[in-house]
């Protein structure tokens, strides 16, 4: 739990998974389904909001815990949890949140270097009411890590990166649309590979286009969970999109909760089982975790079945207790489950 | 969990139980005992630390999360959801910390208005180190609720109170002992009792004499466990620090973890059994809930060995679950074990 990025000045290693996303701090607490009608909030999704939202929704919420979080963040946190090499691209400010942010994400040694915003909005938070079915409603306060750009975007940590992992939630603000796109060809020109997760449904029916044009042109391994990949082509059931990713990508790691996984390249499938979890207690953070197994055997060159079996562990693993970070030693549990030493 | 403080300019209702303590926010983290040695605190106490101390410490730190908490806070927030009503003192600085500490401390219904520092150091911070064996390891950096001075101290809040309750921990900066003075000599002139818990056997060696005044000269109700009575007297045995209680103060409770504890007032004396507990999850905040049992049956007009026994009830609740504050409404495990309707 106490190593640490590498500080400047000492020479940088190669890392497995660079990420670009929203740096984000979770505030969570339980809420009745009451609380949820009161507040006019769709039980389950995800939500943006502004300043004033996000305050007078705090103060309408009990009492809360803090962690840290953010999609892309807690994928990375996986990775270096595998004992894999990560780097994470995003923006905070230079407050207190920002701070735990930072603090928690280098804990883990995750690299992360992108220099706090000093003025503007503060750092990100999720305000995330818990209820008793162990439903996650989320409101999101994007403030810093929505002004992200292109500048951003450290071209060295790209280059040293096998994969550069973006997330799709960022696809709101333009300017870090254009970070992506930086980044995505930085990757591509130092011969490195470009994933991308949606994120979200909503997220995709904002920008179905722009997604789809970004995966044909740029992506080479997609994320997607069966909501998010039958929005993307606006069709009714798994089969006919997976028909049409497995033309547009060279690689798609498709989830479908309980029901396991699809990887898709070509004409290579496999069909991945789920993890068996004792009790599901939590749900997020599944997706995330399941990207960090997967990249994680992917870049130590392992095959797509076996990567697509570390991901199911992950992703067993966080949904067996709260929150979206593992709270064990991953590359452990990885090894006695599938009998090799990843790392 | 959305009740809040009645805001200013409201009709201001009496209150059961005002305290004056330390607004902290905690930030757990899991350690090993190696790090522990290598840090080199000691396993189990509570250590006061400076800034620098806690920023090299906390960089040392695991992934963390954060919580409101502070003893007298929580006793205040135990209160709260027993169904009675509280007030909380003490001193946040204006930073998001403090935000957080109001935030948690109001959507329990607390009322709490002490004003923020708007300079000077920042919210206090509880960095707490879990190893694998439950036990919690405190390091304390207590930045701006140090500077508690007595014109902190409202005296509306204090005279509508039917006890006032000082947390033995603000003992240590002397501005804010003069405030437990002016707390005690204006609940005294308003006919309301003075509670004082001791906090812990190292503050209470740190300042044994200071103690031993204030409690003959001002303390009604006295809260200790085992360790820290006979650290107040300097005595080897419970029975001999239980004899020097009864005749320096009108009611002292003495808690005494799995044996129960002893409710001593004069002539009258109780023993009260601990509540069976399922499973040992983290003994943090066992203190701080028997006496929010307590004080709230008192309040109420129970007679001792009843708010005893609710004050067992409520220390079984925290023992049986990570964290300091309550997941669950006390009122209504109060009114299944006891029969009887408390609010």
């Amino acid at each position: 739990m106490s190593a640490h990025a590498a500080s400047p000045g000492t020479t940088k290693l190669s890392l497995d998974v660079a990420a670009v996303g929203n740096a984000i701090v979770d505030v969570l607490s339980q809420a009745t389904d009451r609380l949820l009608d009161e507040l006019g909030v769709v039980k389950g999704a995800m939500t943006l909001i502004g300043a004033p939202e996000a305050e007078a929704l705090y103060t309408r919420m009990g009492a809360a815990t803090e962690c840290s979080g953010g999609s892309a963040a807690n994928t990375m946190v996986g990775v270096a949890l595998l004992g894999g090499r990560a780097g994470f691209i995003g923006k905070v400010r230079d407050d207190q949140l920002g701070g735990i942010f930072r603090h928690d994400i280098h804990a883990v040694g995750v690299e992360f270097e992108t220099p706090a915003a000093t003025d503007g909005l503060a750092t990100a938070r999720c305000l995330v009411l818990v209820t008793a079915d162990a439903q996650r409603t989320m409101q999101t306060f994007l403030g810093a890590a929505a002004e992200l750009n292109p500048d951003d975007v450290d071209p060295d940590m790209i280059r040293r990166a096998g994969v550069t992992y973006l997330e799709g939630y960022l696809f709101d603000p333009p300017p870090a649309k254009k970070a992506f796109e930086k980044a995505a060809a930085l990757a591509h020109s130092a011969g490195k590979r470009v994933a991308l997760t949606l994120s979200d449904p909503f997220c995709v029916d904002r920008h179905r286009n722009d997604f789809q044009k970004l995966i044909v042109d740029h992506v080479d391994i997609l994320f997607a969970n069966e909501s998010e990949i039958t929005s993307l082509y606006k069709v009714n059931d798994f089969d006919s999109a997976l028909q049409l990713v497995r033309r547009q990508c060279e690689i798609a790691v498709l989830t479908r909760s309980e029901r396991g996984a699809v990887v898709v390249a070509g004409d290579e499938l496999h069909v991945i089982e789920a993890e068996p979890v004792a009790r599901v207690v939590d749900t997020t953070g599944a997706g995330d975790l399941f990207a960090a197994g997967f990249l994680f055997g992917f870049t130590r060159g392992l095959d797509l079945a076996t990567a697509g079996r570390i991901g199911a562990i992950c992703a067993a693993e966080i949904i067996s207790h709260f929150g979206a970070r593992p709270a064990v030693s991953l590359a452990g549990l990885v090894e006695t489950k599938i009998g090799i030493k990843v790392c």
